[in-house]
């Protein structure tokens, strides 16, 4: 496949044509912006990925409704409360939420998605809530992204947009986005949010394909099915407004794709760097594996093992604790065929550690933020890349007294 | 079932007739005793189960191997050095370690186990461990089992003995043992060495399903398959000599069974609540579930949450992070069915919160070293229990600097 190199641009969500937004302060949160609203003039075909959790927030189970119809005017986001676990009274809320958004709009409710995050199992405050509404709506603005990017944000330590356009046959195609999560662990538990906008024209099929592909190379490598908030939630809409044709497939899809992935990937490593606290960034890469799967498997074992994450703490090349979280994983393997790096060095080799002199230069990279934890598992040619971090202090300081 | 009460009994693995022990320091760690050995006379029947990991320490590919036979005169273990991932010249040293002891007690080697615990990948010193084994041969005594339960301590900060003993027709049965382990997330990849001793008399194979019987309901209640580290060992033996006649099934079998659980789950308790760095030793229970395998899915989900176990050091009863780790589980389920109690109080019922009055009666619970918190799923009647700790700021000190 042939491509022209992205236009980088700098801006997050409304760097897209026809996209405005806002963020204000409505007191959810004791301080700061607090509720965002996103809007597309014309109205947006419409995918959404979310929370394989069984427990889910009233606005998930309410996004996925509207999903069928697939049609977006206009987004609405408050932080500080997941309106989760709150019974009945939380599925009014959520539905109370899109119908002040779609008054002050003046269009449909169907049109308007609901995300929350926060605190769970408690009320929301409906009279703030709506004042906060009718406030972003009389705010929306084209440059009002990072308003609205930081109106999400909950132990976030910063907001996170990105944005790239490219030529597509005369007309340029941006495609912009906003995330929120800050998850040590893997987002886990913790809430990932991440609102994605293009001007491309693309159905809704073919939108959908495009976004799990995307998630699935981006969000997924940070997160796992079956161990997601109560609220996360990822929404793509395209409104067309670049003037092109309809994607539908081939080079065409490609192209998008690749700068969709780009947005959605800037967004994941964005909020593994800013995992609750963490000092550094970490890739953990599989290689020669026999399946994909299985590579994953034995990437996810290392990144999650509470011990290999201290030892990146305390720069340990402990790769001890490497090997066992590599025979934890499940995957039927022989430790006489592995290699260990640490970026370019190799401190395992067969299985067995290469000595002190390896050691003291292992641990010389991991003085840096960011390397790589490469382990070769010498079975086959899959392999799979997962970004993780250290665990620390703060990961304990922040969780401990997040309701407090 | 009818049986008389067990005469619980102080002391440790050498309260069984016929076992003595001794423990020495012989320089593998930095201080303190670092080797115990354990001598049967006569040789008792054997059984044993070890890590699910697939990579693998020396020492327990060769207890595995020896277990065919299943006859034990002696045990020999040393802390300070895993013996893991050191290749060839590993399987040497485990093998020079039963034999050594062999020569120096005179007894068979294929009757003597062997396990080690401590830092992996790096090779044992076979002068230091040589003395120490004939060292440890000349002190052998009826009561040194402290001292052996000590010598296989590494981030332990108490040693773990228990021993119960109970009348079987008109002999004293008794049942011992000691363990090493301290896993606040579970032992995960903290090795969990186990040594349990009776003077009853019961064949290898019966033996075998006691122990794997009594470690399901203990060990693996605070570890799980496939999540274990690379030295995880289990040897339970009977010599016989107690007098009695060889326990075949039945009631005698329960009985036996009975007082070994007993031992297995205190040595398991101790293991919790020596947790590196535990502030709280948490009890997580399911009931209501359709099946045992989705109860223990769901209490390993709540007890190996980190947002959870910050949330007990924190005493922070934030039963919306419990929900999102039942909803995590995998497990298919309706959350307004769920109730959620921390001793007796009820936090959460039908899926939503009883408010503020119930939360700080529940952070009064919390502020307990030892609490319950139950989750009851409303969906059958099957039911699991997991031990777990809070994590906070020691767990990262003592890991992030273990090896340095």
């Amino acid at each position: 496949m042939k491509c022209e190199p992205f236009i980088k641009i700098l801006g997050g969500i409304t760097a897209v044509k026809g996209v405005q937004a806002a963020g204000v302060a409505c007191g959810i949160k004791k301080a700061g912006l607090d509720l965002a609203l996103i809007a597309s003039t014309p109205p947006a075909a419409t995918a959404g990925v979310f929370t394989t959790n069984h427990v889910k927030a009233a606005p998930v189970l309410l996004c996925k409704r509207k999903l069928h119809m697939g049609r977006l005017s206009a987004l609405v986001a408050n932080s500080g409360n997941a309106n989760a676990c709150t019974g009945r009274q939380g599925e009014e809320d959520a539905r109370a939420m899109a119908r002040i958004t779609a008054e002050a709009l003046r269009i449909p409710e169907d049109e308007v998605y609901v995300a929350s995050t926060g605190v769970i199992g408690q009320p929301l405050d409906m009279e703030k809530v709506a004042w906060g509404i009718r406030h972003a709506a009389s705010l929306l603005r084209p440059d009002g992204g990072p308003d609205a990017a930081r109106a999400i944000m909950t132990t976030d330590a910063f907001p996170k947009e990105a944005a790239v356009a490219y030529e597509h046959g005369g007309k340029r195609v941006t495609v912009g986005g906003m995330a929120k999560g800050a998850g040590m662990i893997r987002p886990r538990m913790a809430t990932m949010l991440a609102f994605l906008a293009t001007d491309a024209s693309v159905e809704k099929n073919p939108l959908q394909e495009a976004l799990r592909h995307s998630v699935d190379h981006s969000f997924n490598l940070i997160t796992v099915d079956g161990d997601t908030s109560t609220n996360d939630t990822v929404i793509l809409f395209a409104n067309g407004v670049s003037g092109t044709a309809p994607l539908k497939s081939g080079e065409d899809m490609e192209r998008f794709q690749m700068a969709l992935n780009h947005v959605t990937m800037t967004l994941a490593r964005a909020i593994v760097s800013d995992g609750e606290g963490a000092t550094k960034l970490v890739e953990v890469r599989v290689e020669g594996a026999r399946t994909p799967e299985e590579a994953r498997q034995v990437a996810f074992s290392v990144a999650n093992s509470l011990l290999v994450k201290t030892a990146f703490f305390g720069e340990d090349p402990n790769w001890g604790r490497v090997m066992a979280a590599i025979g934890a994983s499940g995957v039927e393997l022989r430790p006489e065929a592995i290699d260990i790096y640490f970026d370019e060095v190799k401190i395992v080799e067969r299985g067995v550690g290469l000595g002190r002199e390896q050691e003291l230069e292992a641990a010389r990279v991991m003085r840096g933020r960011v390397f790589r934890l490469e382990i070769h598992l010498g079975q086959g040619r899959a392999s799979a890349q997962v970004l993780t971090t250290d665990l620390n202090y703060d990961y304990v300081k922040i969780n401990a007294s997040y309701r407090s």
